[in-house]
């Protein structure tokens, strides 16, 4: 199911099934497969990908700001939750599904829409087999310290 | 600064700072100030408000949709730091603000296009001079419990 | 194994799988199965059990301080995992083991030698098939809330 | 106040006030001031600081074990809550306080009386006027992860 006029939607099941967590991964940064809906409503993208990393990234704007005049934190909250739980899936093979238990996030510098270009980076810490972590910062293009997380993720054959 | 043809916006600080927190979220919930602009991104809006009490609802689509096909763990972590950071507000006099430090969300069942109206309640804990913590859930039109969270702010004079 | 001369100590795993979670911590509740160890080396007792609910009592002493002069944190987090997991545990049955995944805690009020007694209330949010998840919160004797927490527990077969 | 005959205890608050954080925790390491009362209840030492770091050792027995018979989990929270609270204490200029807030811990292997001599390292993650984070890890003498967490500090004038 896609949504009409571009590369955004969810594969089926079966396609999700058929592949390890980094091929994945690796079809939706190199367009083969569409990005997440979420991606396109809040306007950020997945980049990199790697055995045990996922790299987002995303310039927050306007359109973001929470009551108090700064991006809300839902939004770090949204980059972290994606780049933590795509960390843990690049970590999955082929028939292995996960889904977040939890995950909590830390705002240590306000975002704005003059913040820029900001990069979240998520790394797992443990992959068992059932049962997963990992941990997510968010930067920006000078390498400042945003926020960060970590979660926990729930392991399980498909 | 709001958008035009809609109340969405953030007022300027010192409107803010002129009124307590409880004031200024029912300004919002009665359409006399504007929303925030990530309540017209995400699509969803402030209902209920009392003192150490903010509830919101929204009715989760497609387009809130993760790379698995389920409503992406940012949107409920989203509803519940608003939840939770403004039943804190609501707690404040006029002149003390206040920032959210962390959150932490669990997810217990997944959320769909399907799910309905989803309702997320914030209440206080603790409210002291330099912190304050909040509890919210988010529930189903049955009361089932989606997911559940808690918050740690920091409080400070304006 | 028991450490002799109390009731102390742990017993053997096949008494543990041949029990309710509500049986077996029933058990230590009324002194017919013995206190876990820890509950002897830093001086704290389960006294109330239901399904879904764990009551700890404890009384801190110097012996539990940290360098800056008030009751560790640790202290606070070993009642709130105990009163958490144990909740957990009252809502399995037999057969059915848990063990802790994550937990949080947040300390909002100082504990002293002063502070009296103290009780840890846990009670579940949720219990599923896979993971489980419950909040706790410490009181003194006048009902103040000194900590809170949330718990995540993965849930098997044993 | 000192517990007699050994060197553990808590000094007077002038005397914590007047000294960095990592002079204290030098003090501490290199026992020219009291070990704190929690580390001889537990069994745990500091062994080693530095500007954003700190690392505690201990080895686990049978008087640490929980109803399940593994070692509990606050005692990997004791350790935690310790290395991630001393790692933001050494960054602190003397007459700067602190008090931790929240922290959460993940146990992703069982600790047992045969895991042998196990190391928390906790760093910090960002030290702001007001507010720090720190990140914690503790591993066996393989280097394997057992457990992991972060905390929020508050930081104020004493």
């Amino acid at each position: 199911m896609t949504v009409s006029g571009s590369n955004v939607g969810v594969p089926p099941l079966e396609t999700i099934k058929g592949m390890s967590g980094l091929e994945y991964m690796r079809g939706i940064v190199e367009g083969r497969l569409p990005a997440p809906p979420i991606s396109a409503t809040l306007g950020f993208a997945v980049t990199e990908v790697d055995a045990g990393l996922a790299v987002f990234t995303m310039t927050p704007g306007f359109r973001h700001y929470n009551p108090l005049g700064t991006v809300h934190g839902g939004v770090a909250a949204t980059l972290l939750d994606s780049c933590m739980g795509c960390a843990v899936h690049t970590r999955l093979e082929a028939g292995i599904g996960y889904t977040t238990l939890e995950f909590k996030v830390n705002l240590v510098r306000p975002i704005t829409d003059t913040t820029g270009l900001i990069r979240a980076e998520g790394r797992t810490l443990h992959v068992g087999r059932r049962s997963a972590t990992a941990e997510g910062r968010i930067v920006d293009a000078n390498g400042a310290l945003l926020a960060h997380g970590t979660t926990t993720c729930l392991v399980f054959p498909l």
